[in-house]
């Protein structure tokens, strides 16, 4: 059964390795699409990834809110590199499926993704992540997403 | 088939009138997110549109694979404006939600978004798409997206 | 938890009003499905609501746990009259659209679905449900579910 | 659209061999929870899957329309059976996810679901389904839903 057998935090793992942590962001870099939007991974700890992305110019839809499809981006990043925390080492990631439902437009001087992970399983996990508006005068949840990542074992 | 019973196109109603197909790509042409990654509206019928991404260095993931966010961000656009074909004059069109599952590596020189109503109503429209991975060698089919989009009447 | 960032209730409104309450309960006792099923309405409050399933003979799938379509029709349930909880007096709500993952097998003595609202506008709500699988040794989430509700203004 | 990429069946296997057409139906008959709502399953070919169900008093909700989540039911059984007659003699198969989109109210005679493989991967087959209310003056589209399902090796 896909989910049966999540793995617990072994004790004491409230923090990731430097070689670990070193390792996720590095591939992080590698995605040239997240540097292309502008979007920096902060927050990096077992189970959970936070993606921080300024609102500018270049990733607005029509009427000038970010485009749904960018706050998809970032939370299927977060997600992602939130089940990366939880995988093998030496393993990678890949998303196999994710659903999003926009709640409020995306507006605001920033938005942040954070990404959960709900289930570690060995071959599959599941994640959620929510995207939070942030602005001089709050924050504000614009989204939520449900996503089932696939580890992939290398070599 | 899924997408085989979709509700007929009023008789006659093959084309998009040169008025709203203008409405429309200038709806699109003021998405700056779609020019961020380089992706262009191409056919436009009425209940159908079609994204095409020239796959290019800057919105790759870690192994050089187009990244899922912007497989997501095509298709969501891609079924967007086929709901915006079948919204009454004046509209517009946001996402409510959508779901999206990643079936092949998105490689290749091109991506191509096929999205299409499969039924719609006053207030919600139903719609679906496929992304293809073009090459110079076949196409590939790598993901396919089903969604939720609300019809907003315009002040 | 995705859910933690739900709008807290309006101050004071921690409780239901007895007619509410029961407006919601008679509502629910009108699904044949549910006493088919032999489901029954718990708790409720504003934006929550629970429903119980006792694991019986008649709701299993082929290898003995509970059918994947049980768990799904007691989360689309729950969530849904936890947004009915959140429509304005006199309305009714309809399911737009749900996703469920399945996480780990449905077993054990009972199933408790746990819904409860996200965001609530005038046209839209959304909610989330998580599935508890309830044994003599403890409960296991066995599934979460993230859904789209409409609000249908009654005659 | 959708699923007009489909790969192609192997050649000559248009129909499932009378062992493997008999071990499928054996494992539905074996769903008890299929039994209590009275579906049952008809068409069976390699791909596809066709549940029915006749509309009675014992599935509905509370305006009398069939339960959202009974139509959920059996859109996910037709779908994973279409997805078992992909899968490797042995395996079992199981339900990591489904999204269903509820179209129109599910009322008539009866609803039949079709379930069909869209990519039949080793490890994950990604599937669609429709579910259609039949009555005496026609059919009608009330629902569409897109699965991920796990193929489980045996012993």
């Amino acid at each position: 059964m896909t989910a049966a057998t999540t793995r617990p935090y072994p004790a004491g793992m409230t923090v990731l390795s430097p070689a670990r942590d070193a390792f996720i962001r590095n591939s992080f870099a590698r995605q040239s699409a997240m540097a292309t939007i502008r979007a920096s991974l902060h927050h990096l700890s077992p189970g959970q990834a936070e993606i921080h992305l300024p609102v500018w110019d270049g990733i607005l839809q029509q009427v000038g809110f970010v485009h749904g499809g960018v706050v998809g981006m970032i939370a299927d990043s977060a997600a992602g590199y939130a089940a990366l925390t939880r995988a093998p080492e030496g393993a990678e990631v890949l998303t196999v499926e994710y659903k999003i439902n926009m709640m409020a437009p995306a507006t605001g001087t920033s938005l942040l993704a954070r990404g959960r992970v709900i289930r570690a399983g060995r071959t599959l996990i599941v994640t959620t992540a929510e995207v939070l508006a942030l602005s001089d005068t709050g924050q504000k949840t614009c989204a939520i997403m449900q996503q089932t990542i696939m580890v992939v074992p290398q070599g």
